[in-house]
């Protein structure tokens, strides 16, 4: 039981799930190379129009309100929906909801919407909570222990997992609290690693889907994959630039023995 | 006459073409990066109200349908009309067509406005010539083989040269069936390679379009100079993270004689 | 006094100045790299109904009109409104300006409110200051020397600093001219480099703002800290993909002393 959730990246790199990310325009492109490096397929089809089409042959989705214009946020609730009537599990990243109003109301109006798993830093898993004001800007100002009970209410409120992201990562159920000691301080050098985590989480609930691994085990093993790599690039680069280079080759190049080795699982 | 399609990249490097790129925002810069190396300028200018002002100043013009939004149908509209009025060369890259209904019917209604050339997966192809249903997102699930016929259908339908993307690449005129063998599967595993390649084909129709190069063979050695950057790339990395980087610097490096000597040219 | 503005980058590191970036899509994910490994932290808000918001608590704006939608607009006009209500310095990225008629006008409504800096390559400006038709796109047309005038037109119209880049940097105040080597012809192969030097800019202004350093040497500082890492890139790399990976890695390695040392500031 305490290793099952290694097992789900042989999932994700067998079933190479489709992830559909409506994120914001300034990760776009680093989250499609973490997905395609890690053993997932990205498409950002974020569109009114198409987002709720889309959200029926996706194997997961991915709900970013970073950047959002008017006519993605439109896009996002017609891909929610879409998902849900598919019965396509989609992860919500509230970034920086709590310090700004207008993503504030609109991320209250989803988070009911039964997302699989919500992402977020301590900032805002407290926010959406209702329990803070937010962070700055991307940057959290809580600590991940003070959002443990945070996290506790939004999962029971949605009945999704909720990973709380930090140096060492939370990740919570209703029944099951489990912290992962992984990563390096250099991940926080290089835009998009916190929002290409929640499209890797949408990628392993969707791998995952079909199988008898929970969706907990699902949310930790993306946060582990992630997290190993990023100790893995650090053994080959010390500045951002290579930093994000070798970030993405980790991610192709790690396995199940070394994510094992190299982070830490305590439940709770 | 066999090697005389090499040659457009001694115009490229010559003339800087100017390429204004309407493409999904999940590839701009990788694309742009992808032109500079090359040898190219890109410019992305797509709003409604600044395309077909550009258009007439731009060597060559992208149409790339990935993630369209309201108002960037409307500049692409513009665009294409900007392009046709002055006479400069415009690619068609009618990414996922098919495979979702409203950038289906939007590039059926501009496929006849004459692009100079079209550029897809198979699947798209096949989509587009009204044979198929279309793959999964930007994946294509036919082979290049059987888009031979579709390709040929577009071909004389449109009056432009027809280029199917895969293991092997296909380019095809009303007159004349080339076969490409080139490039490397790691392509596959790093964002917009292919969106590059539209816009790197608009590229070299405009640095050609005053020469006697003809606009078959200006894409097929759009197709070369990617084929071959790749092939370069994997001798240096096997990661995608890395063979990123090495991709943008073979692109900048290669030059003919190391193009002629790494990639195969079959007429049929 | 001749080399204070040397200090600036202390104050950035120490400071970590969050700077709201509204610009172009092309280049958001490389400008918040630079941010990063500057010393900075990015953050995009820019929709109408966050930005003026955002504006109040960033040290810093910047306004890059690359590829502007209607809608970012509006935020870019709500963000100036926030900005100077709040005391944030904001820089003015007048991108083509002069070569498109719509985002000319634009740019002739918001340059009047007061911009702390205005940076641009010599041709943006000239045409910013009504003396020249623009350039090709994003390429200047008119030598660096040439824009003098329209840059000192500029200082004296707006109360701001008005930086040219180009093979020298010269940077303009209503009272002062200094002219900045540095650089390496590499970056102008990288895609949003100088996109990314008004962000740095703009991260400059804030972490100085409560500081004696003038605004002068504060923008003179970013474009020497970005010139300087472009430098040091070139001693790594000698094409563009692995030298963008250099230049990331050297604005975040660059130190007081090696700026010194590899610049050259004149006084005119």
């Amino acid at each position: 039981m305490a290793n099952s959730y290694l097992d789900s990246l042989t999932f994700v790199r067998q079933n190479t799930p489709l992830v559909q990310c409506l994120t914001n325009s300034v990760v776009m492109q680093v989250t499609a190379n973490v997905l395609l490096a890690a053993g997932a397929t990205p498409a950002m089809a974020d569109t009114p129009t198409e987002s709720a089409e889309f959200a029926a042959v996706a194997n997961g989705v991915l709900i970013n309100v970073g950047t959002p214009s008017a006519e993605q946020y439109l896009g996002m609730t017609q891909a929610i929906q879409g998902a849900n009537k598919a019965g396509t599990p989609w992860v919500l990243d509230p970034v920086a909801v709590g310090g700004l109003s207008e993503r504030t109301r609109f991320v209250e109006g989803i988070v009911d919407k039964q997302p699989a798993a919500i992402r977020g830093n301590a900032s805002e898993i407290v926010a959406l909570a209702g329990l803070g004001a937010g962070g700055r800007g991307v940057d959290a100002t809580d600590s991940v222990e003070a959002a443990l009970e945070a996290a506790q209410l939004l999962a029971r409120a949605t009945g999704g997992v909720v990973a709380v992201s930090g140096e060492q990562d939370l990740i919570v159920s209703t029944n099951r609290i489990t912290w992962l000691r992984s990563g390096d301080p250099m991940l926080q050098l290089v835009i998009g690693t916190g929002c290409s985590l929640g499209a890797l989480t949408a990628a392993y609930l969707g791998a995952t889907a079909q199988t008898d691994i929970s969706a907990h085990d699902a949310v930790l093993a993306a946060h582990a994959h992630l997290g190993a790599a990023g100790q893995l690039a650090a053994q080959q680069a010390s500045a951002p630039g290579s930093y994000a280079v070798a970030l993405i080759d980790a991610l192709y190049e790690v396995d199940v023995h070394m994510i094992a080795s190299l982070v830490e699982v305590y439940e709770a």
